[in-house]
């Protein structure tokens, strides 16, 4: 498990054995079965987690119900409300498993002493994070200026296996369309590259 | 003008002489009049710039020529196209002064070298980056589920200078709303405390 871990972060950082028995020694691993939860809205996020295999999704409920998804996460991603595990205050995120799912997991003690006895983990965060933030606000203006088609084509373009391996009704909620917008999006599609 | 980016980083990380001189000898100042641009939608964000003195809006120009307002900076903010800034592509935000404004600014070249030079400016950028992406995640959600008034009352909570300081229908595009809306909401607001 921890193989997927170091890869991913041997394409920012390089590790030494002794780097890598200090990561493997904070770490836990922990498996989810399909729609199990990894956090509930309104508890505290404990820790910060790494996807080895298998698909996830946070989520937010309104007050009247509706479900709104915030991130997918497969592997080779982080997952948690960052703002819960940071500040130990209450998650407005959900985070359940679509798919069989591994994690590898750290909570915040550990998370602040990685940065002590592994220097280098803290350039690693600092790429992570810089890298999260300019994608995020890219797709804040994406969001506000494209349509549902560009959305959904981008998404398309950018994650490819996501778009299989997500349920039509998820992807449409993530993008925030409805889900026939997305039927509509594909059959047309189709049509196009058919001609 | 050091003073002001100085005492934003010694809240997270301490810095030495030497780190301190490092870190000026990487920044230039520049001042921008009111409206002046900072950076120009397709345009490449060849700089970072810390605010030290004055106001800054990041907004965008969707094809029907509306804007939508991402990001205020003032005294003690990052304000950037961090996309364009890291990857060299065309950047997706205006960047103007609503105040007269006194910058920092460092290329991504000093960037890149202030954390080798300064290693505790890698930590200082991890958590600033970390904590932005907690607050943005906060406020993608927010935006879905919370009400007009609750995202008003929400910000001038948090940032009550900013209200008094930023023209009301700038208040409005930031926050997706009609500047009627906002209107509204401070009449009934005077209103209540009046009672």
């Amino acid at each position: 498990m921890f193989d997927v871990l170091f890869a991913h972060i041997q394409e920012k950082v390089a590790l030494t054995e002794q780097d890598r028995e200090g990561i493997q020694s904070v770490f836990m691993a922990r498996k989810l079965r399909k729609r199990q939860y990894l956090l509930q809205q309104g508890a505290i996020c404990t820790h910060l987690s790494f996807v080895t295999k298998g698909l996830l999704r946070a989520y937010n409920v309104d007050e009247k119900g509706h479900e709104h998804i915030n991130l997918f996460g497969w592997e080779g991603w982080w997952i948690s409300d960052l703002n819960s595990f940071l500040f130990q205050e209450e998650a407005l995120l959900n985070i359940d498993a679509i798919e069989e799912t591994q994690l590898l997991m750290i909570s915040l003690a550990d998370y602040n002493a990685l940065m002590v006895r592994v220097p280098v983990m803290e350039r690693y965060f600092r790429l992570l994070y810089q890298n999260s933030l300019a994608t995020k606000d890219r797709r804040l203006i994406s969001s506000i200026t494209h349509t549902a088609e560009e959305k959904y084509l981008q998404m398309a373009h950018r994650h490819p296996q996501i778009i299989q391996r997500v349920p039509q009704h998820l992807i449409a909620s993530y993008l925030g369309l409805a889900p026939e917008t997305i039927s509509r999006i594909r059959k047309s599609l189709a049509l196009r590259q058919s001609r």
